[in-house]
C-alpha cells in the first residue's frame, strides 16, 4: 500500500483539535484567503442553484487578459491536480520523465494510465537543484515530462537557459514538456521564469498554474494549464461539462484581478522567508535547504529524534503541522516540509523546534 | 461539430436578460435550493481556505448511513458526470450499449475513451419506453450498458421485473449494468424502483445518484456511484484527491439529512406534475409523454411552427427557456423538454404556449 497522503490534511485530525492547530504542512499564501473573495462568496451563494459556465468561457477571457494571451491558450481544470491527471492521458503518454523528489500525483497519474515513469534523481549535495544534463541525456526515452518548477517539496528553481535547452531538446524529439508553475507567484520578480507565454507558442509545451496556493483557495479546486491552441484542444476532448464549479469561476476571476492582495504577499513573503530561514538555520539539529518559493525542505539532523514522523508528532502535541516527506520519491524518513507562515506562527514553530531539538 | 450543449445553461444569454428568465430546460426541484443550504454554505465559507477531505471519508459516511450500506460502496465525484466519463475509462469498456434517445454525456463518455458505442432506438409510438428484449438481445456484444432509470429526456421508466431480467443476462455475459438514478428521488414512492442496495451486492451493477437535480446544487458539482466493494475500489484508482470541493463535501452532508425539504418535495410535486400535464395536454399543437420523473418530453404537431428552435426562441421573447431536444440522438427537431416548475411559472408557461399555438 502506497501513502498516498499531502499536506494540508486536517481531516485526519480529530474534530477537536483542529482549531488550535498551525499547519505548516500546507504550501499556502500566510495572508490567508481575502476578506474580499468570502465577501464574494456569500453575495454569490444563490448562484450555486445555476448550473456553471458549462467550459468556464467567462473565466478563460480573465485568464486571457491576465496572461495576455488568448482564450483559446487555457484549459481550466477542478484544480490543477485534475489536469496532471488528464494530460498524460490525453496525450497517450508511455513513458514520462519526472525528476525526483517531486509532487508525487505526476507519478500517480501516469500509473493510472498505466505508462510508466523514468525517474531521474537530483542529489543531496547539490541542494536537489535538478540536473538538466542529466535530464536531457533521457529525453530520447519519453514522450512527456512532468517538471515543477520551482519544485515542490525541494524550493530549487531553474534558470531560463536551462529550461530552453531542455525545450529545444524536448522539441527536437517531439517531447512534451509540462511545467507546473503552482509556485511561480510566489518567486521574488527578478527570478521569476514563466514559461506562459512560450508556452502559447509552442505545441509541446504546456504550462500548469493553480489559484490554490497564491489565493489560498484549496477548497474550492480551480487550476488551468497553457498551451498552443492545438495541444489546449486535444487535452479539452479528455474533459467534462461543468468540471469547474460556479463559486470557483466567480472568484477566480475577482482573485485574479485583485492587485492589492497579490502586491501584499509579494512584499510580505521575503522578509518571512529569510525570518523562517535564518533562524532554522540556527538550529542545530535541522539543516534546511535554500528555495525560492514559499516553504523549506528540511532535515533532520539530530539523531536523538528517530525520524521526521517522529518529529511530526512531537510538533503536534503542540499544535504544529509540518509536511513528513517520507513518502516522496528519493527522499528518506528524516526531511520534511515547512511553509513560510506569519511571523506570530513562525516563531511558534522555531520555538517549539528549539524546545524539541536543543 | 456535434452540439454538445445542455439544458440549464443560462451564460449563453446576455446578462442583461438573465433575471427575467423561468428556466424550464433544467431539471432541477421546482423548490429552488433550501435556505438551510444558503445559510450552510456562508457558515462555512472560511472552510474554503482548507483542502477537502481528500477521498470524501466523512460524506460516504454519511451516504452509508442514507442508504443503509458501508462507505466502501460509494465513490464520490465532482458530479456524477465526472463518474459518467470514469467508469468506462476504469472498466476498460470497448462496446457499450446505451438505449437511445438519453442523456447525451454516455456517447461522448465512450467516445473520449476510443471506444465504440452500440445504440438502440426506442419507439415513439411506445412513448419512448425501452424495450427492454431488444435490448438484451444487443447484450452478448457489449461490456458495459449505460441505462437512465427514470429516462432523460423521456421521463420513462422500467420495472422492477425489467431490470431483474437486464441484470441477469448482464451478469451470464460479464457485462456491467450502469444505471443513473439522478431523477430516481423525483418518482413516486410506490413505483420508485431504486437499485442502490442490489448494486452493493452485485460486482456488474453500478447505481449512479446526482444531488444537482433534487436539492439545486447544479453549482457545487456533487454525484456519487454505489456499487461493490471490489468495482468501486477498480474505480476509484481513476480518480485523485480533492475532486469534490470542501463546500460540496459539507453541504452535501446537509442534504441528504434534510428530511423536511425531501418531505415537501415529495408532497408538492405529484400535483405541480398533474397540472403541467393536464395543461400541456389540453394544447392542440403539443403532445405530451407520459413522464415518472419531474419533466416531460414534448413533440410539436403544430406545422405552423418550423421546429422546437423556432418555438424556443419565441419562448424566449417572453422569458422563457425550453430544453430543445433537437441534438438528442434519437429524436429530431420537433421535441422539447420542459420541467415542472412551481404553479406560477406553470401558468406562466402554459399560457405563452398557448398563446403561440393557439
Amino acid at each position: 500500500m502506497i501513502d498516498r497522503s499531502h499536506g494540508g490534511n486536517i481531516w485526519k485530525y480529530p474534530k477537536s483539535s483542529r482549531r488550535i492547530i498551525v499547519d505548516f504542512s500546507v504550501n499556502t499564501n500566510l495572508l490567508g484567503m481575502a476578506q474580499k473573495i468570502k465577501n464574494s462568496i456569500v453575495r454569490n451563494v444563490s448562484k450555486i442553484g445555476y448550473y456553471p459556465d458549462p467550459e468556464s468561457k467567462y473565466l478563460k477571457n480573465s485568464l486571457a487578459k491576465l496572461h495576455r494571451l488568448s482564450s483559446h491558450n487555457f484549459l481550466v481544470g477542478n484544480g490543477s491536480i485534475e489536469l496532471i491527471h488528464l494530460i498524460p492521458r490525453a496525450l497517450k503518454a508511455k513513458v514520462v520523465l519526472v525528476p525526483i523528489p517531486t509532487f508525487s500525483e505526476y507519478e500517480f497519474a501516469v500509473r493510472a494510465n498505466n505508462a510508466k515513469c523514468l525517474f531521474v534523481k537530483s542529489t543531496e549535495k547539490n541542494n536537489f537543484k535538478i540536473d538538466i544534463s542529466r535530464l536531457m541525456q533521457h529525453i530520447p526515452k519519453a514522450d512527456l515530462v512532468f517538471l515543477c518548477n520551482p519544485n515542490n517539496p525541494t524550493g530549487s528553481a531553474l534558470e531560463r537557459q536551462e529550461i530552453l535547452s531542455l525545450l529545444k531538446t524536448c522539441k527536437k524529439c517531439n517531447v512534451t514538456l509540462v511545467i507546473d508553475e503552482a509556485f511561480m507567484d510566489f518567486v521574488d520578480q527578478k527570478n521569476r521564469i514563466a514559461m506562459d507565454v512560450e508556452s502559447a507558442k509552442t505545441k509541446n509545451l504546456l504550462v500548469l498554474r493553480s489559484l490554490t496556493k497564491f489565493f489560498v483557495l484549496p477548497g474550492i479546486r480551480i487550476g488551468y494549464v497553457i498551451g498552443h491552441k492545438d495541444t489546449i484542444n486535444k487535452l479539452a476532448r479528455h474533459t467534462y461539462p461543468w468540471n469547474v464549479n460556479t463559486i470557483a469561476q466567480i472568484i477566480a476571476q475577482e482573485a485574479v484581478n485583485d492587485k492589492e492582495y497579490i502586491a501584499r504577499t509579494q512584499s510580505i513573503i521575503p522578509a518571512e522567508k529569510r525570518y523562517l530561514y535564518d533562524n532554522l538555520n540556527k538550529i542545530r539539529g535541522v539543516r534546511v535547504y535554500p528555495s525560492s518559493a514559499n516553504f523549506f525542505l528540511c532535515k533532520l539532523k539530530d539523531v536523538r529524534i528517530k525520524n521526521a514522523a517522529n518529529l511530526s508528532e512531537k510538533l503536534i502535541e503542540r499544535g504544529i503541522l509540518i509536511r513528513n516527506c517520507d513518502n516522496f520519491r528519493g527522499l528518506n524518513d528524516r526531511f520534511f516540509r515547512i511553509a513560510v507562515k506569519n511571523r506570530e506562527a513562525n516563531i511558534k514553530l522555531i520555538s517549539a523546534l528549539r524546545d524539541i531539538l536543543e
